[in-house]
């Protein structure tokens, strides 16, 4: 028996990604989302959402590039304090001992120590609500190479990406494999 | 050290939803996708993006409306062969043996099966480029009572939501509590 629970963002799984921008001045900054996903596979874009209060936000606007860094679970701790305070009042980068690099493609920072980088050049900003999101065109992804399989794939075991559970503001770990796409489904 | 994938659509994690929708007969359809995320907290709005080419893309624009049906793994089988073919040459549901229910809210299906689902009304159609992005505002989330807590809240380890990724076709299950958000980042 199903219950109403209202009008909520309870949905899951849900990403953890941190978006690197620089402000006018260069300063990088980072900011943990989880409002985002993919939506489109050519051009290949992601969607991330932030609020107009946010300093990434008027970064984006300024610079029309981000970047979206996968932390793997060993950083949770950077992530959430990544989500919690305002590059206007830190230095997030100084304050949490993780280094920014430049992007090759946008002008973007992204983070160093995380595996998974995907630098993104702003082609859509959809005023929704609270949130606006924008729409980056993925210019190229990065990984590194220790989690690369021998086909050149990433091991998602390896990458151990987090998941957000909006609910009860949980981090989660990645778990076992469950089954092949576009496959499993066709032995009925 | 980095290595260069190339401009694609390779983040981690992505989520495994199934879309409910009528068509102009009101047949329900359901389609599985992993583009899609939560986009604004007010007016509460989910993401999702669909090729023109599928059955639901003209459903969605038909009825306005679309549910986002959230499988526990236990329905692997059913929500591949969701994605694997057309409502346009099969009839899902009698083919899963998966019931179709009436929402409340929108004019659009919903998996009687499935824990947990989201009736949304489309308010933004955005074209990108292979696909078309739909934002649905969040009318009302149904779940399953046996998976709610006592205060509440959707259980994530009861629920066990299904997570894609992307660059292998893979199919994974929700892993362990990492840490609680907007809390372990602050313990530093």
């Amino acid at each position: 028996m199903k219950k109403s629970l209202g009008a909520k963002t309870l949905v899951y799984p849900l990403p953890v990604w941190v978006v690197g921008t620089y402000d006018k001045e260069r300063k990088p900054n980072v900011a943990t989302v989880a409002w985002g996903g993919i939506c489109c596979s050519d051009p290949p874009c992601i969607a991330i959402s932030l609020r107009k209060a946010t300093y990434s936000y008027g970064n984006i606007i300024e610079k029309k590039a981000f970047t979206i860094n996968v932390p793997s679970e060993k950083y949770v701790r950077e992530v959430d304090y990544f989500g919690t305070v305002s590059g206007r009042d830190v230095d997030k980068f100084a304050e949490s001992g993780l280094t920014s690099m430049e992007s090759d493609m946008v002008d973007a920072p992204y983070v160093k120590e995380f595996p998974v980088v995907l630098e993104c050049k702003l082609i859509h900003t959809i005023e929704i609500g609270l949130h606006t999101e924008f729409i980056g065109e993925i210019m190229d992804v990065k990984a590194e190479e220790f989690m690369l399989m021998e086909n050149g794939s990433i091991d998602i075991e390896k990458l151990k990406p987090v998941i957000f559970a909006p609910d009860i503001s949980g981090y989660y770990g990645i778990g076992k494999p469950i089954g092949k796409a576009f496959s499993i489904g066709r032995k009925r």
